[in-house]
This record gives structure tokens, C-alpha cells and sequence, in this order.
């Protein structure tokens, strides 16, 4: 039942990282010896090429993601590789030897390992001039990205608002903007994130930390007619947002850095019509066909050596996962740390 | 310019309520003698037959309503009287010696007060067997539990939740539930209140103050698969409808009681497309023609006699609108307060 790449030999064992607690504990995440897995009906099995960590892995590493597996599984939620096996099914097959994007099924081990089962319709075969590098940190934060400007162009907006700016989304998101002629007022924490982002264009630049934010934050979505803001943050700054929008704004919540509840003022989205509302990627996707999928990947995927790019700070293979971990969350700034479950 | 109805005598002073601070000062409120104002093109001169005190007049006094008017002014958003004159405009002349029910201007004195000038669009006149006092509270309350039911049906739910379900507003919601065979969850703060909704026929009440609260919600709002909900207490009972509801759910919060930020988990806003959204009347009917406000209008006051009447606790003249505030404030499940501006 299963194809098999010609020229690949598939070991029995490989090696992969395994977390066992939800508690942030020495023994939580370690480096395993596992059977390699079979692809079944409409999957597939990729040889992994490298995998990057995101803020969302570390959501998922302490059980709060919005998919919760059961222990122990192999993290990880995106990464690139080799497809090398296929089990039933039309699109799977068609992917044998195929280097490609992928993300981990909602049930099963993710990325973090030398090989992964996944589903075909979770791999997006890579472009040619698309490095398994650049291939492996593709989905989480580019589609993102696009999806969030996607919601900005066709919800008519002329202009949007975007916390945690500096972040390599924050970067895809200035990059994008300017790009489709879209004005952006981009908010960060620290003067040298606004140096960085000035030096990389970027016109509106407020350093939450000072104290005029919210009064120029304020001046500059009225000025802007800023409704729309995407907000990484939550927590308090959701509130210093939705008060700053001009009426009839939408705060779209992705990320959790805050790690507060998001608060907002009942009598501003009351009298303003503003809201608070989640984005997740994964419903993004699902509400599209198979083939605004594929046409919304074709084009994250041309836009990858430019706009899209990602910095990598670090390369590490499995074994040094607590060393990359701690080297990313120290410095996310710096660039993404990526695993490479095979040593170049 | 101006036509008079025949039979009125209007005098040139008349006597009203001015609100001079809007903090909570002994001299913030004062009955004042004012001359009598005139209608302009398109405005009428409403003899004031009653008015009463919602929760959004003590937003008001505060100085936190949507409409923020400069000091001093004549508070009261809604009531109702008989038009004794009307400046130029169609409209305005054909309501000329009309019972109506009316709203404040946005820009001017309101309906505390024996006599007040508003624009004929903001006056809708009595059905024959509706009284001047039920009209004279047949629009904030009303129109807005009409509004909300009206989302709820026309966005496809069967089940809607609401908090301070024991208010005019709450029953008026589950009157109209019961009527359009929606399902509804009921949530008051006192265990009097649960009797009470009990007894208007009520199936699923809850005591948010009681410790098993949130794991009863969330298994009715599975249950009968609630991705409503409508809020006016915010605060962290907005955080606990978002976690109990539905996926896909909202929470539209149209009122304060509260008083602190709306609070919402990130995660379950991102991780189950959660919503936060402002709902103010003058929004959902400024969205409507004439002619559909004015069938949204026809509709309610069919329903004032039933489903839609609001309970009376105490009728009171101008002269003691301390204690009226005083009354309303300390027992609004016991019913309004009306402020008559003439004596019966």
C-alpha cells in the first residue's frame, strides 16, 4: 500500500524529542529513540529537513494551545523535509520526493523529530528557488501574515495598527504593508525596536513604554483612520488599543505575550461599536478551499526571499532543544532558532 | 413658521431638572425655571407627560454615556408627551397634537423637564392602546431587547445566554425568547432573582455568585449550543461567558453595571474564534431606514401590553428626582421610576 521513494532508505528507529509535562520540569522535554511511523490513508511521510521554534510552540510546550494532545508527543508545529512515503490516497502520492512545507497533524507528533506523519493536505510542496530553510518557517508566521493583511485589504482598511511589531510577524507584517501601499502604525516596547523598525522604513513607530503612547496612539489612528489592529500583546494593551481606534474598530487577537486576559472598556466598545475578536490561522485556513489554500500558499511562497523572509539567529540539532529554547526566548528579536533533526 | 396646536396654550417658562456636575455633588442636579424652548425645521415641542430613569440616564450622570453633552443640561434619554408645536418639515407638522413616545436630541436638553424640543424623526406616535406611560419607556428598554432578538434570529441561533436577566431589559428578553421559541440561559446574582424568573416560566437560570456557576454554564451552553450571549454587567462575567460559550460565540456587551473592563481569556478568543463586541441602540437603528426603524417601532408597541410592558415601582414629580435616583438605585428589579412632570 505504501510508495516509497526510490532512493530513500527508511530506518526502523529514529531519533525525536518527546515532552512528558505540561510543568515546566528538567525531565519535561527529552531526546528520544522512537519507531519510525507509517503513513497511512492520505498521509504522508516526511523526512524532516529542519524545524523552527514559535511563540505558538511555547504555548503549546506548556498546554495551552488551542489543540491540546495527549502525553507524551513529539512538539513542534511546523518545519520542512523530504517526503519519502506515501500511504493511500491521490495527493499523497503525487507528493513522494517532493521537498516541502508542513505542519504537524492536529492529533499526532509534530516536526521536532527526524521523520513525521502528516496529512498531504498539510504539506505545500516548496518552489525551487525556496530553501528547505526558509521552506521550514513558511506557514506559522508567514501565512499569518498574509492572512492578517488579507482580512486589512478586503475589509476595505487603508490602514491598520500592530503590536509586538518588532517580532519576525511584526517584520513580515511592515514588509507586507508597504508593499501593498497599506499605512501602519507599528508599536514596540523598547527605543531600540524603534530604531530597527525605523531602519527598515517603517514611517510610525510608538514605544509603549513612554509615557505619551496612548495620547499619540490616539492621535495617529484618528489622523490614519485606523480600525483595525493586530494585537500579539493582550492583556492591558488590548484596552490601550481599543480605546486609541477610531470608532467602529476590531482588535484581532493572535498571540498571548502578555499572558494577562485582554481587557477592554465596556462603555468605549459600547458607544464606538468596537470589538475584540481571536484569529487563528487554523480557522483562517479551514474557511478557505483547497485551493485558495494552495493560491494563498503560492503566494506567501514568492514572497519568501523577500517580504516574508526570516532571520535565523541559531541552528541547533535535537539534542541541544534546552539550549535553543533558552536561546530563543531570551533574544526572540535576534531571529528564529531552528532544529535540525539531521546535522548538516 | 411654527404650528401650534390649537387646543395648547403654551406657556413661555416651565420648570426642569439641570444637571450642573457630573460629579455626585448635593447641588449636581437642581430643579431650574427655564424658558419654554422653540422647535426649528424638522423639530417638534413635546408637552412631557412622563419620563423615567434607566441605567443608561445614571451612565449619563456620570458623564460616561456615548453622548457627552456640555454642562448645564436636561438629563432624561427617553419618555413621552403630547406634540404642542412643530417647527418647519413634513413630519414634524403631521405629529402636531400626537402622543408619542420620543428620545432626547444628541445635541440638546432632554426629558426631564415639562416641556423639550427633539426631532421628529426621534418621535414615534402611541398606538391607541398603549398609554402615555408605557410609551413613555417603550424605547431604550424595548427596542433594544427587540434589537437583540432580533440578531439572535436573524443570525441563525436557537439559543441565546444573558446576564441580569431580572432587569426590565432581562424579562423583556425572556418574554420574547418564550415568544419566538428561542432558547434561553438566564443569569441573575441572587437566588431571589432565580425564583423569580422561575416563576415568569424560566428553564434554565443560574446564580453566578454560586461556586458551581461556570461548569453548569459552560455544560448548558454546550448543550443547547449557545454562541450568544448578552451582557450589560461586564467586568469578569464577560471573561466567563466567553469561556463558557460555544465555539464561534459572542458576547455583545450592551450595558455596565460592573463598572470594570470587559476581561477575556487570548487564548480562548484565539483558539475558538471568540468575540468581544460593543452593542449600543443608536447604532443598530441609525444602520435601519425610516421606514424599518419605523417597523421596528410598530412591532414593540404591539408587543408593550405583553411581552415588552415594564413594572412601575414609584411615580414621582420632577421636584424630588434626588429621591427617585435614590429609590430606582437601591431596587431596580422592583421596577422603574417614572418622573412626572405634572401632577396627575
Amino acid at each position: 500500500m505504501t510508495k516509497v521513494a526510490d532512493s530513500q532508505a527508511i530506518p526502523t528507529t529514529m531519533r525525536a524529542i518527546e515532552l512528558r509535562s505540561f510543568e515546566r520540569t528538567p525531565g519535561s522535554l527529552a531526546i528520544v529513540a522512537r519507531p519510525v511511523p507509517r503513513p497511512g490513508k492520505g498521509q504522508v511521510l516526511v523526512q524532516m529537513a529542519a524545524a523552527p521554534i514559535n511563540p505558538s510552540d511555547l504555548v503549546f510546550l506548556r498546554g495551552l494551545y488551542g489543540i491540546k494532545k495527549s502525553l507524551p508527543v513529539v512538539p513542534g508545529l511546523e518545519g520542512s523535509g523530504v517526503v519519502v512515503a506515501a500511504g493511500g490516497g491521490l495527493l499523497a502520492r503525487a507528493l513522494v520526493g517532493r521537498r516541502v512545507a508542513c505542519s504537524a497533524p492536529p492529533g499526532g507528533d509534530g516536526t521536532w523529530a527526524e521523520y513525521m506523519v502528516t496529512s498531504a493536505a498539510f504539506c505545500f510542496p516548496l518552489r525551487k528557488e525556496v530553501s528547505l530553510e526558509q521552506g521550514a518557517m513558511s506557514i506559522v508566521n508567514p501565512v499569518t501574515a498574509w492572512a492578517l493583511m488579507d482580512l486589512a485589504r478586503h475589509g476595505g482598511h487603508r490602514a491598520v495598527a500592530q503590536t509586538a511589531a518588532a517580532s519576525a510577524l511584526g517584520r513580515m507584517i511592515l514588509r507586507l504593508a508597504q508593499r501593498f501601499g497599506m499605512q501602519a502604525v507599528h508599536i514596540v516596547r523598547r527605543d531600540e525596536q524603534v530604531e530597527l523598525l525605523r531602519s527598515l522604513g517603517a514611517q510610525y513607530v510608538l514605544n509603549s513604554s513612554r509615557p505619551e503612547f496612548d495620547t499619540e496612539l490616539h492621535k495617529l489612528c484618528a489622523q490614519l483612520n485606523v480600525r483595525l489592529a493586530f494585537d500579539a500583546v493582550a492583556g492591558e494593551m488590548t484596552n490601550r488599543l481599543v480605546r486609541a481606534l477610531a470608532p467602529g474598530g476590531r482588535v484581532l487577537i493572535y498571540g498571548v505575550l502578555d499572558g494577562a486576559p485582554c481587557q477592554a472598556d465596556p462603555g468605549v466598545l459600547i458607544f464606538t461599536g468596537k470589538s475584540v475578536e481571536g484569529f487563528w490561522l487554523k480557522d483562517w485556513l479551514r474557511k478557505k478551499s483547497l485551493l485558495g489554500q494552495f493560491l494563498a500558499m503560492r503566494s506567501v511562497q514568492k514572497l519568501l526571499p523577500t517580504d516574508l523572509r526570516t532571520e535565523v539567529q541559531a541552528r541547533l540539532p535535537l539534542e541541544d532543544v534546552a539550549k535553543a529554547l533558552e536561546q530563543y526566548v531570551s533574544g526572540m528579536t535576534r531571529g528564529k532558532v531552528l532544529l535540525l533533526p539531521r546535522q548538516p
